[in-house]
């Protein structure tokens, strides 16, 4: 399926039928939220993947009760670090060198850059929402990417995050969960909005062109 | 062209070398944009399109220089809202009950939650972040939709946005500038970049699987 026959088909699904996402599908998924792009190529977050149905029955009591947590096939997390400094500059300098084949010495200036930029938010609240911010790029990227594939992937924001990472020992980990995406197949039985016209704005109010006469 | 191959094809450009997207792959990246969810469906941002030779050299100014708002075909501008409040929530029933055929009556008990939700923001600084995230989900859309048609697309976040919204008189549209995308081509001799390993981390790094033992 064309991405444009993709994105006319998905829909966030409010009820989902518990059918499996086969492994190859889900990798796909996976695979194109790290190929997503970031900011300075940082990916300042992970994604946790949970399929286990008890786990996520318990995700579901600090998401607003949504029944896709328990009906879906695997519910992904979008998790943005908590820190982001120069340590983590270093490690992708180190990485960047190793895989192009480069003397990290020749990376000195862009170090350097990064280290700056990872120095200069105003607060650290502001840095935190610049990490999550890259986490929505590759929200976009997968749920393209699963539909696709007519894997349906809902995105709900929907959940209390700070429950969310308490029960999920997130804090620990440097983790702060900011998004989730539930992937599965719609039921197209219990969901009342399977099926209706899918409601934009005009293109004409959500595009505008500017020609700076 | 795969999704997946297009992602691994894909890269930010750093040079482009003027040449034009085509009006119909244009439309079709503006197209993703559109069609890409938002939470409650608010869609809570524009996307500015500006084809305009000098007023991207404006633009270039306010954005620490860089060549592509220069050299790309199109520059895209994602722009959130800087109020949400009732009065979209009313138009957005108004467009649902438009678009499936419903009285709006029917809408009712959807219309309070969203009048509570947008009216349940800790403070506007937060609600603008959330605008803006929305505003993210599309930006990864789009870019999947260009690099399907083999366009280069270049997020940017590398600007001043307070002096791009004056530039621009953004404020006075109730629009804040959020991320910027140049669509082009890439520039192969002049971009030190093109052609050199993508980065990432590994993947078990990025994501991980949670079992809840």
């Amino acid at each position: 399926m064309s991405v444009m026959e993709a994105l006319h088909w998905r829909y966030a699904a409010k009820r989902m039928n518990g059918t499996k996402v086969a492994r190859e599908a889900l990798d796909n998924i996976l695979d194109a939220a790290h190929l997503a792009p970031s900011s300075y190529g940082l990916q300042p977050y992970s994604v946790l993947v949970i399929e286990a149905p008890a786990l996520r029955e318990r995700i579901r009591g600090k998401a607003c009760d949504q029944p896709q947590v328990s009906e879906c096939s695997h519910l992904l997390i979008f998790a943005a670090w908590s820190e982001v400094d120069g340590r983590h500059v270093d490690e992708l300098i180190e990485l960047t060198a190793a895989s192009r084949g480069l003397d990290p010495k020749e990376l000195e200036g862009y170090r350097q850059a990064l280290h700056d930029a990872v120095a200069g938010f105003a607060t650290p609240e502001a840095r935190q929402q610049w990490a999550a911010r890259q986490a929505y790029i590759a929200l976009g990227t997968a749920l393209t990417a699963a539909a696709v594939q007519r894997v349906d992937a809902s995105p709900m924001e929907g959940f209390d995050p700070a429950a969310l990472d308490a029960l999920l020992g997130l804090e620990e980990q440097g983790l702060r969960s900011v998004v989730l995406l539930a992937l599965g197949y719609r039921d197209t039985q219990q969901d009342r909005l399977a099926g209706q016209a899918k409601v934009r704005w005009p293109k004409e109010r959500f595009v505008v062109e500017l020609s700076g006469a």
